[in-house]
C-alpha cells in the first residue's frame, strides 16, 4: 500500500469519455491497494477558449484577472472526475489549489509554489477517499488566485507528492514515456526504462516537452520519484531517477532537437568590458529569452557575437539588434531563421571522452555542416540547416546505437 | 456620492459585447461619483453547458461537486468584466464568493448565505477600485463552494447591499421595470415606478419572475432600497419600497398568473382530525411544493379537499393520492392540468372593501368561470380554465384602471 500522486493533462481529459479512461485508471490503484491524489489539467481546448474571451476585450489582460479566468478550467475538469469517481461507487473530493492551500507568491500569471498546507488531503485520504486536485493554480498571501504558468499542472503534481511524503509521483501523458529521441523522426527510437533527473532536465530544455521542465527541478530538489506514462495505454513508462541511483550510465541516452530557434549574428564590435553587456542585455530588456550564446575570438580590436531566441522572436530581436549595433558602429548585423538546434544529452558522457568528436563526425559523413556549437558537462549542441534536421537526427541516433537497449 | 451595488444578469452579460456594455454602464455610476459594487451571474448558457457536461456523466452528480463545476460560471464572467473595465481606465478588481467571504450553510446547490465579511471589498472600495464579485455562490465553514440555486445572483447582491449598508440595490434585467401585468398579455400594462416590498412578494411568487423571491424577503428584512432596471435601455426602472414610505397606496398595484399548476381533488374523505394530514403530508413527503389548498364544508361525515401544485409534479402527486385515496377509502380522486391562476395583488386592499366582489364580476361579465378561490391580505387568488388566461388577465386589467398612472 502506497501513496500515489497521479497528474493527467489535457489531452488525456479532453473529453467526457476520457475523463470517465481517468476515473478507471484511478480505480485501478486504489483497486491495487494505494491512496491516491490525482491532479488534472483544463479538458483540452478550454484554456484557449478562455484566452480567447479574454483577448475580445483586450490584448493585454491585467495578470490578476487573467488568473481568475484561467483557472476555472482545471476546476470544470476536477467536479467531472470527481463525479465519474463518485457514480463508479469510489468516493472522491475535488479541490481547487486555493481550497489545498497551494500557496503561491503574487506573481500572476507565472507564480511559484511557496508552501502546501496537506491536512485537508491527509484527512481524506484517511477516510479513503481520492482526492483530486485542480492543476496549474495556487493562491498568493492575500488570497488571489494565481497561476503557474502553461504546464504548471506537472509542477502542482510533484508539488503535492513532495508535502504528502508520496511514493511516486506519475505524469500521465500522451507518450508513453521518454523515448531516445522523437520516434516520428527516427523510427527505431527506443523508450528509455529511467533516465536521470538531470538528462531529463536537457531533454525538457531542449525541446522533447515531456515534462515540464521546473516540474523536474522540484522533483530533483525534494526527492520526488517521478514516472512518465501513457494515459492511453499501459505499460511502465519511465522512471526519472536520481543520477546516483545507478550503477552505470550509457554514455547518450538521447537527441533532443528544437525546430523553433532562430540565430542572429552582429559583427565586428568593440572587443572591449561591456560590449557583450549592451547587445544581450537589450535583448534580455525586451523580454525576449537567448538560448544558445557563442563569441567568437576576436581578430583584431573587434569581436563578433551569435545567439539564438525563439523563432517568435526573431523580427522584435533583429529590430533592436540593428539599434545596438548602429550604436557600437558594428560592421554588420546577420540572421537565420531556417536553423534546428540538435543536441545529445547524457551524464555518461561526464566519463567518456570523444563524444563530441564522434557526433561531429557523424554529421560530417552526411555532409552536414555545423553552424554553431555549444557544449554543456552532460550535453552537446550544434546549430545547423534546418532540411538537416531529420537527417541528422537518424544518423546520431544510428552512430550511437541508441535503438539498442544499454547493458546496465 | 453614494455606495451602490449593481447586479447583472445572464442576459445582461451573455457575450463580450454586453459585458462591455455593463462595463459602460458601470463607469456612468463612477462618473456620477458612486462607488460601485458589482454581482455578475454567468454568461447565459454556460450555466447549462456545464449541467450538460455533468449529466453526460452522470444524472445524479454529488451536490458538492455540482457547486465546484457550476460555479466557474460566474469566475469567468467576474474576470472578464474587471478586464473590460480596467481597460477603460477605471480599476477594478474580480472576487468569487469565497474570496470575499460569503459564508453559508452547506445545503450544495441551494445554500443560504449567514455572513459576509466586507472588509476586503471596503478596503478596495476605499482605493477607488470598482469591486467585481462572482453571484450566485458562496463557502461553508470548511471551505467548500456553496451555490445558491437558480437566481441566486440576486441574493447575493442584495447580501452584499446589506453587509456594506449600500445606499441601493439596483438589479439589471432584461425588463425596465416591474409592470402591472404581462406587458406581452395586456398591450398596455404599465411600469410601475414603486412597488411595495409586499406586493412584489405576492407578484414574484405568483409568477412575474423579474427578481428571485428569496432576494426581495432579504431586502425586506435588512432595510435594502432595492430597485429593478433594464440592463439594454435607459430608465428609473421600478423602486421596492417599505409600505410605510408611502403616503397613500392604489388598491391594485398588478395583476400576476402562473400557467405552472395543475390540481387534484379527493371526495368523500372522513371529516375528522388528522385528514388533511394524511393528504397533504404524504405529498410533502414527496418533495412537492403544494401551493393553494381548499377545504370544502363537510355536507355529512365526509368533506372534500382541492389542492394545486407544479404542473411537472402532477402525475407524481396524482399517484400517491390514489394510494392515499384508497387508505382512506375516499369516494373519488380527480384533477385538470388545464387551469391558470390569475391573482390580484395590491397593500391598498386591506383597506378597501369591495376588491373580490369587483374582480368576480369582472370575470363574470366575460363568462369565466371560476374553479377555486383562496384569498390572502393583499391578494386574491381564482383559478380558471387555462383558455381563459388572456381574456381574463385583461378583463381585470381594465376593470381596475391599471393602464393609469395611480394618483398619489
Amino acid at each position: 500500500m502506497a501513496l500515489i500522486v497521479q497528474k493527467y493533462g489535457g489531452t488525456s481529459v479532453g473529453t467526457i469519455e476520457k475523463i470517465e479512461n481517468v476515473a478507471e485508471k484511478v480505480i485501478a490503484a486504489r483497486d491495487a491497494g494505494h491512496d491516491v491524489v490525482v491532479v488534472v489539467s483544463a479538458m483540452s481546448g478550454e484554456t484557449n477558449r478562455l484566452i480567447e474571451l479574454a483577448n475580445q476585450i483586450t490584448e493585454t489582460p491585467e495578470p490578476r484577472e487573467y488568473d481568475v479566468l484561467v483557472s476555472t478550467g482545471e476546476q470544470v475538469t476536477i467536479a467531472l472526475l470527481s463525479m465519474a469517481l463518485n457514480k463508479r461507487g469510489y468516493p472522491a473530493r475535488s479541490y481547487t489549489g486555493s481550497q489545498v492551500h497551494i500557496l503561491t507568491d503574487n506573481s500572476h500569471t507565472r507564480a511559484r509554489i511557496l508552501d502546501i498546507d496537506e491536512s485537508r488531503m491527509r484527512e481524506d485520504l484517511d477516510q479513503g477517499r481520492v482526492v483530486v486536485v485542480a492543476g496549474f493554480q495556487g493562491r498568493d498571501e492575500q488570497g488571489n488566485i494565481t497561476t503557474l504558468g502553461r504546464g504548471g499542472s506537472d509542477t502542482t503534481a510533484v508539488a503535492l507528492a513532495a508535502a504528502l511524503k508520496a511514493d511516486e509521483c506519475q505524469i500521465y501523458t500522451d507518450v508513453d514515456g521518454v523515448y531516445t529521441t522523437d520516434p516520428r523522426v527516427v523510427s527505431d527510437a527506443r523508450r528509455l526504462d529511467s533516465i536521470t533527473f538531470e538528462e531529463m532536465l536537457e531533454m525538457a530544455s531542449l525541446g522533447s516537452k515531456v515534462l515540464q521542465i521546473r516540474s523536474v527541478e522540484f522533483a530533483g530538489k525534494y526527492n520526488v520519484r517521478l514516472r512518465v506514462l501513457s494515459s492511453f495505454e499501459e505499460g511502465p513508462g519511465t522512471l526519472i531517477t536520481f543520477e546516483d541511483d545507478e550503477m552505470e550510465q550509457p554514455v547518450i541516452s538521447g537527441i533532443a532537437f528544437n525546430r523553433d530557434e532562430a540565430k542572429l549574428t552582429i559583427l565586428g564590435v568593440p572587443d572591449q568590458p561591456g560590449t557583450a553587456y549592451a547587445i544581450l542585455g537589450a535583448i534580455g530588456d525586451a523580454n525576449i529569452e537567448i538560448d544558445m550564446i557563442i563569441q567568437n575570438v576576436a581578430a583584431d580590436s573587434t569581436t563578433d557575437f551569435t545567439f539564438t531566441v525563439h523563432r517568435n522572436d526573431y523580427d522584435r530581436a533583429m529590430a533592436i539588434l540593428e539599434e545596438t549595433a548602429s550604436t557600437l558602429n558594428a560592421r554588420e548585423v546577420s540572421g537565420d531563421k531556417a536553423i534546428v538546434k540538435i543536441s545529445l544529452v547524457g551524464v555518461g558522457m561526464r566519463s567518456h571522452a570523444g563524444v563530441a568528436s564522434k557526433m561531429f563526425k557523424a554529421l560530417a559523413d552526411e555532409g552536414i555542416n555545423i553552424r554553431m556549437i555549444s557544449t554543456s558537462e552532460i550535453k552537446v549542441s550544434v546549430v545547423v540547416e534546418e532540411k538537416y534536421l531529420e537527417l541528422g537526427v537518424r544518423a546520431l541516433h544510428s552512430a550511437f546505437k541508441l535503438a539498442e537497449a544499454a547493458v546496465v
